[in-house]
């Protein structure tokens, strides 16, 4: 796809979004929660938020995607991650992971790599750090081959090895979002410094890729997509506002209200050659 | 009550709400307990948020009104609300129930009629499916007899029934509220579909029925009261706003600032005849 | 200092927090944490929220500061500000405290007693009866001999007497805030009454002094300083806004937005003479 072709496929995805209001399951942090509920709602689709071991497999069964985020974890919610997973595995639901802090803490890099482990994750969301804390020693040796660790362009190589060793899209997102299924790789330019000054825009960004996984089958293209399209609406609503506050405000605002014409001029997602 | 004097009760008992401040207990789930304290602060009420086994009985000693939800549950807050309510229920402060999710897994239903049969509930609130699920087979058989399950005037005939025999009020809220004592039962016509579009808007409304029933000894009075003027407050909010984002922080505003002359001319609470 | 000499300095920190952007670990309560890592970016640090045993550790290794909050209290959650406080003390990181319903009941006030027995706290932020349940027998006897425990003044005495004794710095906010180390003691002349109709303004001036301490050495400045600023920024966004939802939109634009020029003119930071 060129870069018309994914403004268009953004659009049709968003259309069936609205269309079919698919149930996205998530175990998410307590920071977050009230933030990606409200995002999960403006971008059309349903949300439910429920971590109980008693009634992982129960909702399963009527949920669209299944959205894992390890923020405020305790081993208890581990396990509700692990459960979910499975059963959302067992039943072909797509899985999106947010690794909040993998990297930073021994607790939340075991957790991340125990859920790769034993949970059939479709789509992997994070920063930089965050994606890198997820490498094997081979992979970091590997990309160490390349270029330091540091660089963007070796932490996309080891992003690209990592996701098609584990057979999975991995989103990197920053300044320009990267986008791979360790095959064919997307570049997102969208997206606005003022995201960074709001709490859990990290964790809606991957919302809004859970949301477009719910009904596009590609999920390379639902994430790429999903990128754009919050990434846009970032910056609508930095026209629209005046400091972080507001900021929050217009961006709930302008992912319900984005026009496809917008977005057929705006959005800006382009295949890496 | 004709539609004025409901009109004129509300307009008394929100000047009462705001004379006396009533500690509003929340046991309510983690996506909303930001925005239901708010709730209650712009109606003039005072939120406590607490679920500590160690505390529940304490808590009831200055407590005018008890807010039961059971949204993002687990077995431990199930025990914090039996022991909350039983507590609240000794001392004879009404206590509402918002059975969220009741019905979509066995966890909910069970835990939500757990709750009805150990606690004296005065007020419960939910949608139609949340309403339906605690029914009893018999209650189901019966209205099954006037009329297919779907349709509304067969959850309003079982709500009725279902009211009438646990001695409660119950409220369904849907675009036209109903609710009933099993005596007598009331429509609210105030709304607005942009509640919607934002997470913990029924939260909130029942949190409304709370702070009400906390000065009113009439809950069946209290909580058509508390729809009307929390639907009013929608409906202007919607008027002030242009998306999910700027609705919310409107529907605040609306509550702290409708005045007694808009809720004269707008207020939609009639007897149902 | 003197009034002026305050503003300046309250400049200074604010710059210097933007400079560094320390990383701040909240343990705190369910209602806020959305709202309280909000205002962390807003002022320009970075928030944390992380509560499991196995991390608190770990994240000692990398915070610039700690902030304690009983809201929403469980046996769990005292343990974990125990361990966060026990290695943040270990590696000289300040401590606040914000003992949310101390007084109110047991469990809050045992648990406050407790963090302040076994974690070296540098501040206490509460409201005046908050900071009373904090006194032991022998302090309310001397105060009592000054005043009824009810008056600002006796409160004011004890506050200093227990600052003294504990080596700490306590803060009591309310529509004049007072600081005091137990030698030296300030006056906060900023601040809104909108503040008191929005949940987690409390928790959040609490952030605020967090963020200051993560740069300033000083705590009784820093405190002082911090509140100063948190408190005109809610004047800015009483002007701003038209009740409590837009007020709480407005605060963290203020925050963000807050001029050297209108804090020059308008923090209103004395020494008690």
């Amino acid at each position: 796809m060129n870069e018309r072709e994914f403004s268009k496929k953004t659009i049709e995805i968003l259309r069936e979004v609205r269309k079919r209001q698919p149930l996205v399951h998530h175990i998410t942090n307590f920071v977050v929660m009230n933030s990606t509920a409200n995002v999960t709602l403006a971008i059309g689709a349903s949300p439910i938020m429920a971590h109980a071991h008693e009634e992982m497999e129960a909702m399963s069964a009527f949920t669209g995607v299944l959205n894992l985020n390890i923020g405020t974890l305790t081993p208890y919610w581990i396990d509700s991650m692990i459960m979910a997973g499975k059963a959302a595995g067992k039943r072909g639901i797509p899985i999106v992971l947010d690794p909040v802090g993998s990297g930073a803490t021994p607790l939340r890099t075991e957790a991340a790599k125990r859920i790769l482990a034993e949970v059939p994750i479709t789509v992997i969301r994070g920063n930089a750090s965050e994606v890198l804390s997820l490498f094997t020693k081979e992979e970091e040796i590997k990309i160490r081959g390349v270029d330091s660790l540091e660089t963007v362009d070796a932490v996309r190589h080891g992003a690209h090895l990592l996701a098609a060793e584990l057979k999975k899209v991995i989103a990197i997102t920053g300044e320009i979002d990267f986008v791979t299924n360790g095959d064919k790789s997307i570049e997102v330019h969208n997206g606005h410094p003022m995201l960074g000054r709001v709490t859990g825009t990290g964790c809606a960004a991957t919302t809004a890729i859970s949301c477009f996984c719910a009904v596009e089958s590609d999920p390379l293209v639902a994430t790429a997509a999903a990128l754009g399209y919050y990434g846009l609406a970032g910056e609508e609503a930095a026209k629209a506002s005046n400091g972080p506050g507001s900021f929050q405000v217009a961006l709930y605002d302008a992912l319900y209200n984005l026009s496809e014409k917008t977005m057929m001029e705006k959005l800006c997602i382009k295949p890496v050659q």
